[in-house]
C-alpha cells in the first residue's frame, strides 16, 4: 500500500466538479440542461488576437521561451499596469504563469512557511483555501455578512491579525458575490496591512467586468510602501475570454519575483509559446471598444438576472458590483446549498454552483456568462423548484 | 523585511541560465557564438501538427478544458502507450500537464512527505534533485562511474534504499550522458524496487531519440506489478519538436492520478487548450518516417561529434546511447566545471553546460541539437582553448 503525502490529503478535489460534470453529461445525451455555472465568458478570443497566435505557430514561436515569460510580454504587462493601474513596474517585477491560478499557487508557494496564516475575505473563491493548504500555512477566513454588502472592514481584517499572519488575499471584483472594493475600501485595507505587516495578495482578474460606471483601483496604486508589499495578480483569461490559453502575471517586488520565477523553472518552466504570443497581442491592441461592449452585455444581464429572481420570496439575490455572478440566498429552503443544486439539477435540469464551498452554505452562485434565453429559461425553473418545496 | 518559505531558499535557481543568457546577449551584439548548449531539437514543430493547431483557434477551442485535459487526448496517450510501450491505460490513469517537468512535480508532490528520500541515479537532470526538494523530501544520489558507462546497479540501488526511501527517478535515455537502460537493465531494476516497496517514476521524454538500431523500453511493461508501483512520465516537447508548447503527461494508478488532479486543479488548472489539439494530432498522426529521419540526424552529430572530440588527450568524451548530448570529461583541464564553461564563453565563444549542476564536476555538457558547422567549428574552439591552458 502506497502512502502518500499527508499535505495532499487535506485538499478537497474541486466541489463543483461533480455538478458541472453530471450537467454536461446531461446536455450529451440530448436533455434540455439550463447552465448556469460557467466561471468563463461565453463568447470566443477576440479574432485579432486569434491572429496573432496563428502568426507566431507560422513563424516557428514553437520553442521554450525564457522560463519566467518573454521579454516583450513583460513589458507589454509593464505598459498595462501602468495604463490601466497606474503603477510602474519594470520587467524584473513581472512573472508570466500558466494562468492567474498558478501565479497565486506560485506566491503564496514562496511566502508561506508551514504554521503561517492567510487571511481570506469570505465568501472566498473555492481554490484560495486549497492553494494556501498547499503551502502549508493555514487559510483563515475573515467573515463577512450580507448586510454589508459582504464586505470586510479594517476592524474584522485587524482582528483576525496574529503574529503568525504571513499575508491576505483581496479579490476585487470577487468571485463568486461580486463585491467590488472602491478606492476608499483598498486604502483603508493597504493601512491596517502595512501597520501589521501583512503582504497583500491582490486577485485582479475580474478588472474589467466592472458595472454601474465604477472603475478598478488596484490597491497597489495606494502608495509606493503599500506596491513594496502588494503581489497584484492579473491575466487575460477573463477580460479577453481566453481561459483555455493559460495567461496569468503577477508584479511584486523583484527579489521575490527571482525567486518564484526559480520555482517555476523547477516546476512547469514557460507557459506555452504561443499563449504568450496572443497575450502580447491582447494587452498591445486597441480592444478597448470590445472590451466595453461585453461589459454592458454583462450588465444587462445582471439587471435581468435580478428582476426575474426577485419578487420571489424564498429567493434573496444579491446585486453584484461586477464579474459575471450572482450569489443567491436560498436558506429559506433549507436544505444543504449542494442537496439544492443536486436536486435542482436533478429534478428541473438547471446547473448552478452551491455556496458551500466558497463559504456560505445558504446560498448558490448563479452564472450569466450565457445568452439571456438561457437565464430566462433556468431562473422560470429555478422559482417552479422552490414554490414546489 | 518580508520571510519567505525556507523550502524556496533551498532551491538553486537553474545554474545553466547564467551561461545561456550570457551567450545570447553575445549573439544579440553581433558576436559570432558557437551554441552548444540546447536543450530542445533545432527543428520546428512538424506542419500537420501546427494545422491542427490553427484549426483549434479558429475552432473556437480556446476555453477551459477539464483540469487534468480532455478526454480525446488522454485516450490518444493510451493508444500510444499501448502501441509504444505496450502498457494498457485506460483514461483515468492519465495526467496532462503543462510539460513533462510539470508531470514530475505534481508526481512528487502527491507522493512524498517531509523527509522522505527519493533516489536519483548520478549524473542527473538538475531539476530532480530541487523538485524532490520542494516536495520536502531529500534527494539521495546513487553514484555511478564512466567505466560502468553510467549505468547503476542492483546492488548500489539497493544499498542506498532506506526505510524512508519513497521513490526512484530512472531516465532512460538520460540527461546529461545518454545513458540507455536496456529491458534487461530495467528488469532488474523493477526488481529490486518491487520488493523493497519503492515507487519508480519513469522518466521516458527522450524516448524516441535512441541510436544504433536500439528500442526504447518502458520499465512499467515488465509486469503488472510492477506497473502498478510505476508513474510513466513522458510528454510531446523532444519527440515532436513541441518544447514551447508544454505538454507532458503521466500515467499511473488512477487513485494516485486523482489527487495528482485536485493539486493541479488547484495550482494550474488545465494546460493550454490548443497545444493540447496540437499534442493529439502529434499523437495520431503517423509521423513515424519524419521521427527516424531526424533520430538518424541525431545520430550521424553524435558520431561526427564524438569523432572530433577524440584524439585530444585532455577530451575524454563519453558516447550517448540515445537525447542530444555528448557528456565530455574534462577533468585533466584542472578547473571546476562552472570556470571551464565561463571561461570557454569568454576567451572562445563556445557556449556548454558545466557538469557540476548535473553532479559530476569534471565533465561539461555538449549539446548536438544543432547543425553540423556549428558542431564543427565549436569544437574546433573548444580544442584550441585546452590546448593551451
Amino acid at each position: 500500500m502506497l502512502i502518500l503525502s499527508d499535505k495532499i490529503r487535506t485538499i478537497a478535489p474541486s466541489a463543483t466538479l461533480g455538478i458541472t460534470s453530471k450537467a454536461k453529461a446531461m446536455k450529451q445525451k440530448g436533455e434540455d440542461v439550463a447552465v448556469l455555472a460557467a466561471g468563463e465568458p461565453d463568447f470566443d478570443t477576440p479574432e485579432i488576437i486569434k491572429e496573432a497566435a496563428i502568426k507566431a505557430i507560422r513563424d516557428g514561436r514553437t520553442k521554450y521561451t525564457p522560463s519566467s515569460g518573454t521579454v516583450t510580454l513583460k513589458e507589454a504587462i509593464c505598459r498595462k499596469l501602468e495604463r490601466d493601474n497606474s503603477i510602474k513596474y519594470t520587467v524584473d517585477n513581472i512573472l508570466v504563469s500558466n494562468g492567474a491560478k498558478h501565479s497565486l499557487y506560485n506566491a503564496l508557494q514562496v511566502l508561506c512557511n508551514p504554521g503561517d496564516e492567510v487571511l481570506i475575505i469570505h465568501p472566498y473563491w473555492l481554490s484560495y483555501p486549497e492553494m494556501v493548504k498547499l503551502a502549508g500555512a493555514i487559510p483563515k477566513i475573515v467573515g463577512t455578512s450580507v448586510k454589508n454588502g459582504f464586505k470586510t472592514t479594517v476592524g474584522d481584517i485587524e482582528k483576525n491579525i496574529s503574529a503568525k499572519t504571513k499575508a491576505i488575499i483581496i479579490n476585487s471584483p470577487s468571485n463568486p458575490a461580486g463585491v467590488v472594493y472602491d478606492d476608499a475600501d483598498q486604502r483603508a485595507i493597504a493601512g491596517v496591512c502595512l501597520k501589521k505587516g501583512v503582504t497583500i495578495i491582490s486577485d485582479e482578474i475580474y478588472e474589467k467586468i466592472i458595472f454601474d460606471g465604477k472603475e478598478h483601483f488596484s490597491i497597489a496604486a495606494v502608495s509606493e510602501d503599500v506596491k513594496a508589499s502588494t503581489i497584484v495578480v492579473n491575466g487575460v483569461s477573463k477580460s479577453y475570454s481566453m481561459t483555455g490559453w493559460r495567461i496569468g502575471y503577477l508584479a511584486c517586488d523583484s527579489k521575490m519575483v527571482k525567486l518564484m520565477a526559480a520555482l517555476q523553472d523547477h516546476s512547469t518552466s514557460n507557459p506555452c509559446s504561443i499563449s504568450q504570443a496572443a497575450a502580447e497581442c491582447a494587452l498591445t491592441s486597441d480592444l478597448s471598444a470590445e472590451m466595453v461592449k461585453n461589459c454592458d452585455m454583462f450588465q444587462k444581464r445582471r439587471d435581468e438576472l435580478f428582476k426575474l429572481l426577485s419578487g420571489e420570496p424564498k429567493l434573496r439575490p444579491f446585486l453584484p458590483g461586477g464579474a459575471f455572478y450572482l450569489f443567491c440566498d436560498v436558506s429559506s429552503c433549507a436544505m444543504g446549498s449542494m442537496k439544492f443544486a443536486e436536486r435542482l439539477l436533478e429534478e428541473k435540469k438547471v446547473a448552478v454552483i452551491p455556496g458551500g464551498p466558497f463559504g456560505e452554505e445558504g446560498y448558490i452562485r448563479i452564472s450569466f456568462a450565457t445568452d439571456m434565453g438561457t437565464i430566462e429559461k433556468g431562473v422560470a425553473r429555478i422559482k417552479e423548484f422552490v414554490k414546489n418545496l
